[in-house]
Protein backbone atom coordinates (compact mmCIF):
# COMPACT_ATOMS: atom_id res chain seq x y z
CA UNK A 1 0.00 0.00 0.00
CA UNK A 2 1.18 3.77 -0.95
CA UNK A 3 1.78 6.22 1.57
CA UNK A 4 2.30 10.32 1.96
CA UNK A 5 3.41 11.66 4.27
CA UNK A 6 3.84 15.07 4.98
CA UNK A 7 6.97 15.96 7.26
CA UNK A 8 7.35 19.37 8.79
CA UNK A 9 11.15 20.33 9.96
CA UNK A 10 11.64 23.27 12.32
CA UNK A 11 13.61 24.42 14.56
CA UNK A 12 12.86 24.40 18.00
CA UNK A 13 12.21 26.75 19.97
CA UNK A 14 14.73 29.04 21.41
CA UNK A 15 16.87 28.24 18.73
CA UNK A 16 18.15 31.13 16.70
CA UNK A 17 16.47 31.12 13.52
CA UNK A 18 18.45 33.98 11.41
CA UNK A 19 16.64 33.13 7.78
CA UNK A 20 13.15 33.63 9.69
CA UNK A 21 14.65 36.81 10.94
CA UNK A 22 15.85 37.86 7.41
CA UNK A 23 12.36 37.56 6.01
CA UNK A 24 11.01 39.34 9.21
CA UNK A 25 13.03 42.56 8.10
CA UNK A 26 12.50 42.48 4.66
CA UNK A 27 8.56 42.20 5.30
CA UNK A 28 8.89 45.35 7.55
CA UNK A 29 10.60 47.34 5.30
CA UNK A 30 8.58 46.45 2.57
CA UNK A 31 6.07 47.93 4.77
CA UNK A 32 4.47 45.72 6.73
CA UNK A 33 5.71 47.10 10.27
CA UNK A 34 3.89 44.79 12.47
CA UNK A 35 5.48 41.68 11.40
CA UNK A 36 6.96 40.24 14.44
CA UNK A 37 8.29 36.78 14.78
CA UNK A 38 8.62 34.91 11.55
CA UNK A 39 10.19 31.06 11.99
CA UNK A 40 10.94 29.09 9.06
CA UNK A 41 11.05 25.75 8.22
CA UNK A 42 11.04 22.77 5.80
CA UNK A 43 8.13 20.76 4.95
CA UNK A 44 8.55 17.54 2.65
CA UNK A 45 5.77 15.65 1.12
CA UNK A 46 7.49 11.17 0.94
CA UNK A 47 5.93 8.58 -1.05
CA UNK A 48 6.57 5.23 0.34
CA UNK A 49 5.40 2.18 0.55
CA UNK A 50 4.01 -0.31 3.96
CA UNK A 51 1.74 -2.96 4.41
CA UNK A 52 -0.46 -1.38 6.78
CA UNK A 53 -0.77 2.30 8.87
CA UNK A 54 1.44 1.06 11.89
CA UNK A 55 4.33 -0.07 9.60
CA UNK A 56 4.11 3.19 7.89
CA UNK A 57 3.81 5.39 11.40
CA UNK A 58 6.96 3.36 12.37
CA UNK A 59 8.78 3.84 9.08
CA UNK A 60 8.18 7.76 8.83
CA UNK A 61 9.36 7.89 12.51
CA UNK A 62 12.50 6.67 11.72
CA UNK A 63 13.09 8.60 8.20
CA UNK A 64 12.88 11.40 10.76
CA UNK A 65 15.15 10.34 13.31
CA UNK A 66 17.76 8.73 11.04
CA UNK A 67 18.02 11.91 8.29
CA UNK A 68 15.23 14.67 8.06
CA UNK A 69 15.57 16.37 10.90
CA UNK A 70 18.67 16.79 13.60
CA UNK A 71 17.29 16.27 16.67
CA UNK A 72 19.74 18.52 18.75
CA UNK A 73 18.06 21.73 16.97
CA UNK A 74 15.06 20.21 15.18
CA UNK A 75 11.87 19.13 15.32
CA UNK A 76 9.92 17.00 13.14
CA UNK A 77 5.91 16.38 13.00
CA UNK A 78 3.86 14.76 10.36
CA UNK A 79 1.03 13.76 8.49
CA UNK A 80 0.11 10.43 6.94
CA UNK A 81 -2.75 9.73 4.44
CA UNK A 82 -3.16 6.87 2.19
CA UNK A 83 -2.56 7.15 -1.46
CA UNK A 84 -5.06 5.38 -3.37
CA UNK A 85 -2.99 3.60 -6.45
CA UNK A 86 -4.70 1.49 -8.86
CA UNK A 87 -3.43 -1.67 -8.14
CA UNK A 88 -5.27 -1.09 -4.57
CA UNK A 89 -8.45 -0.24 -6.32
CA UNK A 90 -7.97 -3.54 -8.83
CA UNK A 91 -7.60 -5.89 -5.75
CA UNK A 92 -10.84 -7.03 -4.35
CA UNK A 93 -11.92 -6.24 -0.43
CA UNK B 1 -5.98 42.07 16.24
CA UNK B 2 -2.97 39.46 15.73
CA UNK B 3 -2.63 37.20 13.09
CA UNK B 4 -0.45 33.94 12.28
CA UNK B 5 -0.09 33.03 9.09
CA UNK B 6 1.38 29.69 7.81
CA UNK B 7 2.73 29.84 4.44
CA UNK B 8 3.86 27.22 2.83
CA UNK B 9 5.67 27.60 -0.28
CA UNK B 10 6.85 24.39 -2.43
CA UNK B 11 8.03 24.30 -6.31
CA UNK B 12 5.44 24.27 -9.22
CA UNK B 13 5.01 20.42 -10.12
CA UNK B 14 7.41 20.11 -13.30
CA UNK B 15 9.64 22.10 -11.86
CA UNK B 16 13.02 20.16 -11.12
CA UNK B 17 13.46 19.88 -6.91
CA UNK B 18 17.26 18.89 -6.45
CA UNK B 19 17.26 18.76 -2.87
CA UNK B 20 13.80 16.67 -3.05
CA UNK B 21 15.93 14.33 -5.09
CA UNK B 22 18.72 14.31 -2.68
CA UNK B 23 16.15 13.19 -0.01
CA UNK B 24 14.83 10.53 -1.97
CA UNK B 25 18.47 8.81 -2.81
CA UNK B 26 19.37 9.07 0.55
CA UNK B 27 16.37 7.47 1.90
CA UNK B 28 17.08 4.78 -0.67
CA UNK B 29 19.94 3.81 0.11
CA UNK B 30 19.17 3.92 3.71
CA UNK B 31 16.71 1.00 3.28
CA UNK B 32 13.81 2.87 2.09
CA UNK B 33 13.55 1.56 -1.02
CA UNK B 34 10.09 2.52 -1.65
CA UNK B 35 10.36 5.91 -1.51
CA UNK B 36 9.41 7.23 -4.82
CA UNK B 37 8.67 11.06 -5.36
CA UNK B 38 9.77 13.02 -2.52
CA UNK B 39 9.48 17.31 -2.97
CA UNK B 40 10.75 19.61 -0.58
CA UNK B 41 9.54 23.31 0.12
CA UNK B 42 9.30 25.44 3.26
CA UNK B 43 6.83 26.35 5.55
CA UNK B 44 7.00 30.03 7.43
CA UNK B 45 5.04 30.94 10.26
CA UNK B 46 4.30 34.51 10.23
CA UNK B 47 2.67 36.71 12.92
CA UNK B 48 1.79 40.02 11.97
CA UNK B 49 -1.66 42.73 12.61
CA UNK B 50 -4.49 43.73 10.67
CA UNK B 51 -8.10 45.22 11.69
CA UNK B 52 -9.86 42.34 10.10
CA UNK B 53 -9.90 38.89 8.44
CA UNK B 54 -10.02 40.43 4.77
CA UNK B 55 -7.29 42.62 5.76
CA UNK B 56 -4.68 40.05 6.75
CA UNK B 57 -5.89 38.09 4.08
CA UNK B 58 -4.80 41.22 1.58
CA UNK B 59 -1.42 41.48 3.13
CA UNK B 60 -0.67 37.96 3.47
CA UNK B 61 -1.35 37.61 0.21
CA UNK B 62 0.59 40.68 -0.93
CA UNK B 63 3.60 39.62 1.13
CA UNK B 64 3.56 35.90 -1.05
CA UNK B 65 3.32 37.86 -4.11
CA UNK B 66 6.16 40.38 -2.92
CA UNK B 67 8.75 38.62 -1.61
CA UNK B 68 8.01 34.90 -0.20
CA UNK B 69 7.37 33.30 -3.02
CA UNK B 70 8.64 33.39 -6.54
CA UNK B 71 5.67 33.21 -9.18
CA UNK B 72 7.47 32.06 -11.92
CA UNK B 73 9.17 28.97 -9.91
CA UNK B 74 7.15 28.59 -7.08
CA UNK B 75 3.63 28.04 -5.76
CA UNK B 76 2.48 29.86 -2.00
CA UNK B 77 -0.40 28.79 -0.01
CA UNK B 78 -1.19 29.71 3.50
CA UNK B 79 -3.74 29.23 6.24
CA UNK B 80 -4.52 32.25 8.19
CA UNK B 81 -5.81 32.33 11.67
CA UNK B 82 -6.46 34.84 14.61
CA UNK B 83 -4.19 34.89 17.53
CA UNK B 84 -5.62 36.14 21.03
CA UNK B 85 -3.83 38.26 23.27
CA UNK B 86 -4.10 39.81 26.45
CA UNK B 87 -5.28 43.26 24.91
CA UNK B 88 -7.75 41.67 22.46
CA UNK B 89 -9.32 40.08 25.80
CA UNK B 90 -9.13 43.15 28.11
CA UNK B 91 -11.57 44.85 25.33
CA UNK B 92 -14.73 44.65 26.17
CA UNK B 93 -16.96 42.82 22.85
Amino acid sequence: MRWLAEVHVALRPGIADPEGQTIGTALRSLGYETVSEVRSGKLMSISFDADDESAAKAAIGEMCRRLLANPVMEMATWELRAELTDADEAIPA
